[in-house]
């Protein structure tokens, strides 16, 4: 509970995120995370996880990015992430990119995060790909 | 500096958010913040800011999330914001919801994040504006 409320001191100082009284009369109806805080222990955890792209995991964007439902005082979150696609870059033939989606869930099993979001990563043959695939680039 | 690498150090301890030695030779060529931080500062500001909807600032997810490029030490971000639509939810009659695009830049006014992101309000009259407009509802 004195993570969430540190957290969101420092980046998103609301009543519902940082005070259990306050937080009742609000829409989350009891103390909840700030989701920043959620996307950065998911990150944490994507990062100690066995997904390791050459060149570290780097995001560009995201195709899909919700929080279903918040995170509460005590919960333990875990992940679970599917690589959806990998293809060449059109702007930058050096660079891939590659689409996963990562599904932040708590200890019921319930996602409080999900995420579809495009990884950078280094190509290990530029060129060779795309005439394989001209077809597909064009 | 030392904020960017002390978040790394807390949600995403990555060479290029570590140290500059490390950095230079990956992808971002020289230390950069984490996205998350970007976001997180993003959150405080938007926190700040002249943008406050009757019961706060809370985040259902994005239609669009992007890091058009890093952050560095020493840069200082601000934001601009737009609300690009207002509409009563399908699923929770008490609730609407605000579209609002943020785009988060530097002190040389280029974009750093660009986010499209769905805001859950309470609704004033809930029930007199499904009537009103019914057959969008539909």
């Amino acid at each position: 509970m004195e993570e969430i409320k540190a957290f969101a001191a420092e980046f998103d100082p609301q009543p519902f995120h940082l005070d259990e009284e306050a937080a009742r009369d609000t829409i989350f109806k009891g103390l909840a995370a700030s989701g920043w805080h959620t996307a950065a222990l998911t990150m944490r955890l994507l990062v100690a996880g066995e997904l390791r792209p050459a060149g570290g995991i780097v995001g560009a964007g995201f195709d899909d990015f919700r929080w279903p439902r918040p995170v509460r005082p005590g919960d333990e979150l875990h992940l679970e992430s599917e690589v959806l696609e990998v293809r060449p870059s059109k702007s930058r033939p050096s660079q891939g990119l590659i689409k996963v989606r990562t599904t932040t869930l708590n200890q019921n099993n319930e996602a409080v995060q999900i995420q579809i979001g495009n990884l950078v990563v280094p190509r290990r043959n530029p060129g060779g790909f795309e005439q394989a695939t001209a077809g597909e680039l064009q």
